[in-house]
């Protein structure tokens, strides 16, 4: 498919960003059992629900305006998340590995904030209200997911750095 | 390299963001090139610079640590620059092309927003105040270029709008 308009430009990135939450719910899972923390666990499980949600969401768009969601395929996110896997496996000691797990899922969240400000704006442009309210609520889900775990971050990474070598330990 | 310490995970991810930047200075280039809008030229211009002052940045944070600023590769920013490079090569509408440019730029600005976020909360933890406050000048720097996209593109987004197909012009 070559986007051509605007509108079609715009079909595109909601359907990179479907593809997104396809991975995005499927690499949550994964993350969640590796996480030592309780909060932790707890806050990637509610972000999960608000995925599924997000992607429903989604679908709903795409069924008004008689468009399938399926199709392209979000290699952005694709490499986010298997930089993320690739560093979290390799991590032993929990409480730096729940900093790893952090530091990439923040990255996660905001190729989404990029991608749904994106989408958000060109229905705007596009005179489709409706659709910029609800891609507006999912970019402000989004953000409140970034905030929420930025302020788990500032427990955590405490705990990882006490716990961490004898370099770390002489600097923090 | 495993990370089994705050101070090797901060490491790791200053190495993923100077990878970060070097590909970032390679694919600027094309984009520029691709753009027809000259603020835009200029914007991304302007950034190309700014990126080459963040690296030398991040090789001073190195130098200081006695570390070497290669080794990591970053897939995350491979697997967004991919993805704007297929997106954009497809598109010859030049309005929607530059909508097309701008989206893809914005997913890299907040890329690099998360990874800097990240490194400069470590540094600030493993007590280097000086580290910390040139990951927080290249952070306010990631978002003054993400503000600036967002400003040419309500221009630019117009423009593709009205440009568009007769769809496009029939909704907009």
């Amino acid at each position: 498919m070559k986007p051509n308009s605007l509108q079609e430009l715009y079909l595109e990135q909601l359907r990179d960003l479907y593809d997104c939450e396809m991975q995005i719910t499927k690499a949550l899972p994964k993350l969640i059992e590796k996480s030592k923390s309780s909060s932790l666990k707890q806050a990637l499980n509610e972000h999960l629900e608000v995925t599924r949600q997000q992607a429903i969401r989604l679908e709903g768009i795409f069924q008004k305006a008689g468009e399938k969601p399926k199709g392209e395929s979000c290699d952005g996110i694709e490499g986010i998340i298997e930089e993320g896997d690739d560093l979290v496996g390799d991590i032993k000691d929990p409480d730096v590995r729940d900093a790893a797990i952090i530091a990439s899922a923040q990255r996660v969240e905001h190729y989404e904030m990029a991608g749904y400000g994106t989408a958000r704006t060109f229905a705007q442009l596009l005179g489709d209200q409706s659709a910029a309210q609800q891609l507006q609520q999912t970019l402000e889900e989004e953000k409140h997911a970034d905030e929420t775990l930025t302020q788990l971050a500032s427990q955590i990474n405490v705990n990882a750095a006490a716990g961490g070598s004898v370099e770390t330990r002489r600097v923090a």
